[in-house]
């Protein structure tokens, strides 16, 4: 063992350094695309050993790998196939530390898993709202290392939003106690928010404050049949203006979308016949049942009245309303038993979106006849999760060799051109890498670039990612 | 004139340079603590022109101080004594550039005056909630470059949470295009939120996009009487409970300030008798004014039965709101012209603010008899303005010159012990950068100043403010 495991060793124990043996689930991401090799993942169970760990990356040179739950899109927390990066993986810090009900707020470990932190807000009476397909085992650390968005962005923001402080270890192994249950605070610089989604580059964090918000009395869902995207947009405006806050989710599926789940997952039943474009709504109620759907009955109403609706379903119990929801959660599922595809997660002012998408469908046919788009996501948010498959019959492996490159640019240019986003939620990583630099702003880069150097000038903070 | 005068007025014309002449408005602060000398006044009409300015800062190594509106509170949009810096005053870049209505979202230059960027929203239908009592004269420019709060933060946020992107200009003179319609994006650092608050410190925003929100259907406004500070407390849990985001004021008063305003300003009706202390309720309904007020009056109801309300009157008109929001807001008023006091912006988690008050108000007594404590704020954010005039019959300037600094180190030393903030709203300046060297978390103001040398290496921006 080198000096520099064996320092490890010393100051962490058995259980704090895994050393050789299987450690696949650490080296290897989710979505199977980068398959890594780890010098040793290191497993502290306190912010002081994270420190030591630091330090002594620091002192010797070595590379880190922060990791929550690992189960990015981006390849942004596992280790390269060097063999030389050290994996600091948080899940033993998974400490619910304190709840502060009056206050409305939680502080937890990074490694606490997200459904852990949903629990532990539920069980004292509070909502805490981020909620996102890999809730069951992604970790609050890994939520604000990529600022996570999920289904209730649109009324609760994402993982910056709901985040009022932060401990976080340096590069050079010094801890910010930087928790703060405090809603205002214009005592220097944003260092908060330059941490959240800087995708471990800049430091580790080890534990946060988040903010939490009242149980909604009643929360109703329903499914509406849109003939166009643009009468969708015209639904979320109906939407806003009549339910206010109250309304928590706004996600849309294009018919291909539910064409796949019903060959993939024939189980699931589709409650209304297919349309060019689904729409789940959610509401959340502060005042009654009644009130709630009253509200929703108005508002579906007025859409079938103005045209934006063609059907509707509002969901009669929370068993109708899960599977609602499971619908819409299951595209996923049925990509990946699909096979292979081209994912982009794009985001566009809610304005550009239509525009965007007929153009982009259009341009995708006329680049290769039967390609399939799988267009799904958050439309409150202008967030799309735009993915191409290859046509029927066709091997999705050879297809994405052949034409992801293309069809990347092709799919980006568009973005670009009506003032978008190549990453809405699922951050850079190892993944989108080139696409920054080639795409971004010359002076953001500079400045990034000058951040990184100030705050991490050994380039051990997760080297090779985002910049 | 200089060479560097000379370059600059040949960049900017006649109307872009004051150099000589009376430029007191641009020299000394609102507040009238800091008495200043300017080089000159530079009043570029174009981010081309400010990138020019910096450019030759940078070049002849002049110091700049960015200023909007000059309304800030802690002496950080003035020039020092020394007569060598440049005042970078960006009052002529004040156009709305865009308004869009189905991204609700707007984009101004920062010397955009706060009320014409509301009224710009609104003549659009939409609301752009972002209020506080200088909105007349300072600049959204400002607001962003101090985070800046004000009234309606409970519900929407302060300017960070407002904001969706920036226009840049470097200490270099680089111009980041960081506009953005996006809600939704993980493209790399967030230089947006490291730019806000920066206080002139790290860039100079010239641009920004905001979001907007409907106009809520009808808003009615609320005094409340309660016995105690935590009975004030309990209250603003029902309200969240009862009203969810419907509640978007929620202002408390302590009896001094009633009293001051009674003695000041005897002319403005005072609805509720005098009590300990005064709570401002805002509603702002998605639905109807009937909604509105079933609303209100049943959460007044409920805090009567609950004990913690004493007595309540809900304005029956515009012009009572109006009333009613004139009370809260003419305490700083009626404070100046009581003479100078000893301010402090403060915030605390909300569990913690019934006990810093009841313990810092008696440690006052106790420091000096007959202090008078002017006690306002907005709780539903945790934060007060917590500002101590002198005994009555005892001269304000001398009482300043001789216990400032002890009330100020009696405070904020229980400010800190319950984890609170020395700056909740208003910044650091000049006023309070030694507070924040001595206060701030180590590793903290490490990482700020290492942020600062990468970004303005020469430390041209704002120097001495903040940091």
């Amino acid at each position: 063992m080198s000096d520099f495991l064996g320092a490890l060793h010393e100051r962490l124990g058995e259980a704090g350094l895994l050393v050789g043996g299987d450690l696949a689930a650490y080296e290897n991401d989710w979505r199977k695309r980068y398959a890594g090799k780890a010098l040793a993942v290191a497993r502290p169970a306190s912010t002081e050993e994270v420190a030591a760990v630091m330090r002594l990356c620091h002192e010797h040179r070595m590379p880190v790998v922060p990791q929550g739950g690992n189960t990015g899109l981006v390849g942004g927390s596992t280790p390269d196939d060097s063999g030389r990066q050290l994996v600091l993986n948080l899940a033993r810090m998974k400490r619910v530390r304190s709840i502060d009900v009056v206050n409305a707020s939680l502080t937890a470990e990074a490694g606490c898993v997200l459904a852990d932190v949903q629990a532990a807000a539920a069980q004292a009476g509070l909502l805490f709202p981020l909620s996102l397909a890999a809730e069951g085992s992604c970790t609050l650390g890994g939520n604000l290392a990529t600022n996570a968005g999920g289904t209730q962005v649109l009324r609760y923001g994402n993982a910056r939003d709901l985040c009022l402080g932060l401990e976080v270890v340096t590069a050079t192994g010094e801890i910010w106690h930087g928790l703060s249950g405090l809603r205002k605070d214009n005592t220097g610089y944003d260092l908060r928010d330059l941490f959240i989604g800087s995708e471990g580059t800049l430091g580790v964090i080890t534990a946060a404050t988040m903010k939490l918000h009242p149980q909604p009395r009643e929360r109703l869902t329903a499914l509406a049949a849109c003939a166009s995207l643009d009468a969708a947009v015209a639904l979320l405006g109906l939407a806003r203006e009549r339910a206010g806050d109250a309304l928590t989710g706004f996600e849309v599926m294009n018919r291909a979308s539910l064409a796949l789940v019903a060959r993939e997952l024939p189980q699931l039943a589709q409650p209304l016949p297919a349309a060019e474009w689904t729409v789940l709504l959610e509401l959340s109620d502060a005042e009654s049942a009644e009130h709630a759907r009253a509200v929703f009955e108005g508002l579906l109403e007025a859409g079938l009245e103005r045209g934006s609706v063609q059907d509707a379903a509002i969901a009669q119990n929370i068993q109708q309303a899960k599977a609602f929801w499971h619908l819409r959660e299951s595209i996923p599922l049925a990509q990946a038993q699909a096979g292979l595809n081209i994912k982009h997660d794009i985001s566009l002012p809610v304005s550009a979106i239509a525009g965007f998408v007929a153009e982009t469908d259009a341009a995708l046919a006329a680049y290769l006849s039967g390609i399939e788009v799988i267009d799904f996501g958050h439309l409150g948010d202008g967030n799309l999760h735009y993915n191409v498959q290859a046509p029927a019959g066709v091997d999705p492996a050879g297809f994405l060799l052949a034409h992801e490159a293309a069809i990347n640019e092709l799919v980006y240019d568009a973005v670009q051109r009506r003032g978008g986003s190549i990453s809405a939620e699922h951050g850079i990583g190892r993944l989108k890498r080139e696409e920054l630099a080639a795409r971004k702003d010359p002076t953001a880069l500079a400045l990034m670039r000058a951040i990184k150097r100030a705050l991490d000038p050994l380039d051990l903070l997760n080297p090779a990612r985002v910049l």
